[in-house]
């Protein structure tokens, strides 16, 4: 990485973190003492439970500095702990920021992870209340966000029962299509996209590598969302979609107990999903079934469909869409094609494989 | 790093999840979910404030393996944030643990590892109640730590006034030997130590130079100390000793905006922090201002002398040294040297310079 202008070295740690200070965004009334202490002070809202959640981001496995501007990995770190809060059907409060920097990072490059971090954290009400600054051999991002809700409402992943119905907030297979386009080399922002073979794309199809590109860099959590499912207690289990759907269901079924049938068919996929995966050449259900990073929230339920879809909407948030139904362990985890062909649901990404 | 045994790779990550999830301790009643959801969910004690704080070890920079079992690595992480609670004065209560490891890392170190957290943890009352594990370049570890206290008793460095008293709360410069210790080759559990010149070294010099690696590696943290300091009342500011006097006292005068007058004389050394900086050929004194980690409270106060003495005293600790007196701002920082010499007291250790 070349520096331009000043770095992490000409500034120093006292330098960044006087810098950052100056720079925080206003803290809300519960939050007594932000930064400059040895610890932050909070004052948890009266007979609230409160749910924690941390997530580690590192340079080279979770994002690329050719594939991502860097206000995008500071949101993208809150938003993955937001979608864990949410995933528990609580309201997010407040987030510390655990951080190893290389030393030749150029300071632009800080400000602009931390101009992502605080957008994220504020377009949430999240209170970036603390956080840590090391030295290390490549970009980290730990951050750990805390949240609020009540006990009896918060929801597990381990509360399903056969019979309940399966639903996702959202379509799926953005974030994976997005994924394919970066590593065929397609870029937010160039002037001239071009596909495999070197022909042009037709301007349709630009847009919508462009959007595939955006739902990966430029996730969004689903908390709002699943903390309208907890209070109106319409899901009886929820994940966020951070694994990709096979894997994460895997592990909802597998907190639950229980067994799942997905139908193919119900899976939401969006028309750019569709156009990008045919640009190239690959299998959009797969996209959805296997890819990560949607963030969508996957929840089951015993309500009525219609409440639960109309409960979503009239909120102001999209459809969500039934998928499928939970079944006893030993029915195992089976997806239903669309000429009613079985075949066995598998996890899918792991660290450290 | 050579692999002995299974390693990461062989594991992967939910292998590895579903170890720690196994192996972690008991939870106390107030956390009401543990590690294996989305978040875990735990129950803030009515009517009190929280205090959070996040504290970063990088390999290389905080800990090198050659100096440090695996089991030290894990116990500092969690005792530099629990330090970092205390220096509030308040209870800690809940850990969550980001690591970044690298693939090849023996799965033996992993443990040994988490042995630390778990063990520094539990010592404490601290409930590990979650974490999230990515693939690194090299070992990352933060910990976030959240506290409680009465958000009035709770300890800031913003509010001391000229006049007060200051004081640590045990010897310095041990952890500051013990480092020269390590830099000069001595190890721990070596069986014959030899100094510098390549002479045997007398028992007592080796007992000495043991004690002060191991303050290194297996500080401390005093939030037993600065809990009953808040609780009493007796502290107007406090901070935790991590980057050493000269630079943590310059902070706390930063944010109370006052000067300060530490004596030379009263700066507590032990008997082994003396032998052993002999040894090497430093001064203790240097080691004591300007040396970091030792995790000793350095506070200020306003009430008798003999107050605060007894009341840790009483309480089962070691007696706390007053080393100075608060000024105000015009009339800065200055060390009183034994002949009466004055000199100003600077910064000391910061990242990335």
């Amino acid at each position: 990485m070349k520096a331009r202008g000043p770095t992490l070295r000409s500034l120093g740690e006292f330098g960044l973190l006087k810098r950052l200070r100056a720079r925080t965004p206003r803290l809300p009334p519960d939050v007594l003492l932000g930064l400059g202490d040895d610890a932050s002070i909070v004052q948890p809202s009266p007979g609230l439970a409160q749910v924690a959640t941390v997530d580690v981001l590192v340079e080279g496995k979770d994002f690329r500095w050719d594939w991502c501007p860097p206000e995008a990995v500071g949101r993208k770190g809150v938003t993955v702990s937001l979608s864990d809060v949410g995933a528990m059907g609580a309201v997010p409060k407040y987030a510390l920021v655990a951080l190893g920097l290389p030393r030749a990072m150029p300071l632009h490059r800080v400000d602009r992870l931390y101009r992502g971090i605080w957008d994220a954290a504020e377009a949430a009400r999240v209170a970036v209340v603390g956080g840590d600054i090391s030295e290390a051999p490549c970009l980290i991002l730990g951050i750990t966000v805390i949240g609020e809700g009540e006990a009896d409402r918060l929801v597990r992943r381990s509360r399903t029962k056969a019979g309940e119905t399966i639903w996702v907030t959202g379509p799926l297979g953005r974030a994976a299509a997005g994924l394919g386009a970066l590593k065929a080399g397609y870029r937010i922002g160039r002037s001239s996209l071009k596909n495999r073979r070197g022909r042009k794309i037709v301007p349709k199809t630009r847009k919508a590598i462009r959007e595939m590109i955006r739902a990966l860099l430029y996730p969004v959590a689903r908390y709002r969302e699943g903390r309208i499912l907890a209070e109106r207690e319409l899901a009886t289990a929820m994940i966020d979609l951070s694994d990709g759907l096979a894997s994460d269901l895997n592990r909802l079924a597998e907190e639950s107990n229980v067994g799942a049938r997905i139908f193919a068919e119900r899976i939401p996929l969006d028309l750019p999903t569709k156009q990008v995966a045919e640009l190239l050449g690959l299998d959009p259900l797969k996209l959805a079934i296997g890819g990560g990073e949607d963030f969508e929230l996957l929840f089951t339920s015993s309500a009525k469909p219609t409440t639960i879809q109309e409960t979503l909407v009239r909120s102001g948030f999209g459809r969500p869409h039934l998928i499928g139904e939970i079944l006893s362990a030993k029915e195992g985890l089976c997806l239903i094609g669309p000429r009613g062909k079985q075949e066995p649901i598998r996890g899918g990404f792991e660290h450290f494989r």
